[in-house]
């Protein structure tokens, strides 16, 4: 059993917290569990009090509470991103958010979820921890250009184009909260499309997800 | 202007950051418009720059960012929920989900949102960030029983009763993301319905959002 914060193995955990290398550490027994489900195999897996003293494991968490257990894994990177339905995120910078598109799509079925440029990194600790298991589940593509997405493009921009209706074959292409999908990406879609909403903006996450929704709604 | 911490005013925010008294604190210029929009009165506004020197600010603010401006607020409390469309918040603990509840219901036109037993406070300051202004928007109640709700109620559980479908008068009850509502509380509710989903779960705050926009949808 690991007894001391000096040992190799968390020194190199410590390291992946920060900066990755192909490899990512997930926290938390619900997220271990996600992975054995999803048969995704760890490449090291630490539990209090197994494997480690529970203290010496808290002081290597990336989480202010503790955690209980630890796992590295692989990064997975499909070649392309699949259809029928796929939500691309282009300059989401925040973690939580690329996280949080991710459980939705897991929960409205989407084939695949595109990173474009200037994303957050969908394997960082904060975008693993909002993805609530789910990037264990779906497929991941980092995508350069709209060209390469899957069905119709349809830009999604607050309070701009038509109204989201119905079921079709598409990758919703989402940006940031603030400053929106840059003009050349929305140009590059074939499409523009919103939420009908009663106030400013919606936050990105969010309106990706009900966009899922209503592509899906039965 | 204020160029010392140690100022009396900024002791009283730096209380109210931690405990509230019927006041309450927002952070950043867009809260502060979004306040100004609603007519909602401060009772202190400080301005980097203009009321105080903006490293003093800094160190007072909640953010680890540091903030541009800061005010103080009276909370309002409505006497009873309002319909025709109404959120119940029924142990809900995460302020952040809280918040991003308020920003849903202003997003798609909710007349109120109750706050119920064991839910963390709207006016604390993680919940009125994440609701980014719609505090100052959206009607609050505090409610202790499910009779006091306006319209059908509607208990939202993942994966039970029917799927939520179609425009109706109604109160939409949401638990806590783990433990979901209290066996009391759903029976005390007219229906039991679900947001279909694919996975296991949604955000507590993703699911009362779609659910809000499944019953506007046009």
């Amino acid at each position: 059993m690991i007894q001391s914060t000096h040992n190799q193995k968390l020194k190199e955990i410590r390291k992946l917290l920060r900066q990755r290398d192909g490899r990512f550490v997930a926290e938390g027994e619900d997220l271990l569990a996600a992975a054995d489900v999803a048969g995704w195999p760890a490449i090291e897996r630490l539990v209090a009090g197994v494997d480690i003293e529970p203290d010496v494991l808290a002081r290597v968490s990336g989480l202010a509470s503790g955690t209980r257990a630890l796992a590295v894994y692989e990064e997975r990177w499909a070649e392309v991103p699949s259809g029928p339905l796929c939500v691309a995120l282009w300059g989401v910078h925040d973690p939580g958010n690329v996280g949080t598109v991710l459980r939705g799509a897991l929960a409205f079925g989407a084939a695949s979820v595109a990173i474009g440029p200037d994303t957050a990194d969908p394997y960082g600790p904060k975008a693993v921890r909002a993805s609530m298991g789910a990037i264990f589940s779906v497929p991941l593509v980092r995508v350069q250009s709209v060209d390469e997405l899957p069905g119709e493009r349809l830009a999604l921009v607050a309070h701009a184009g038509q109204p989201l209706r119905g079921r079709t074959e598409a990758t919703i292409v989402v940006g940031a909260e603030r400053t929106g999908l840059p003009d050349d990406v929305v140009k590059a879609c074939d499409r523009i499309v919103h939420i009908p909403i009663a106030s400013e903006s919606l936050n990105a996450a969010m309106a990706a997800t009900i966009a899922l929704y209503e592509l899906t709604r039965p």
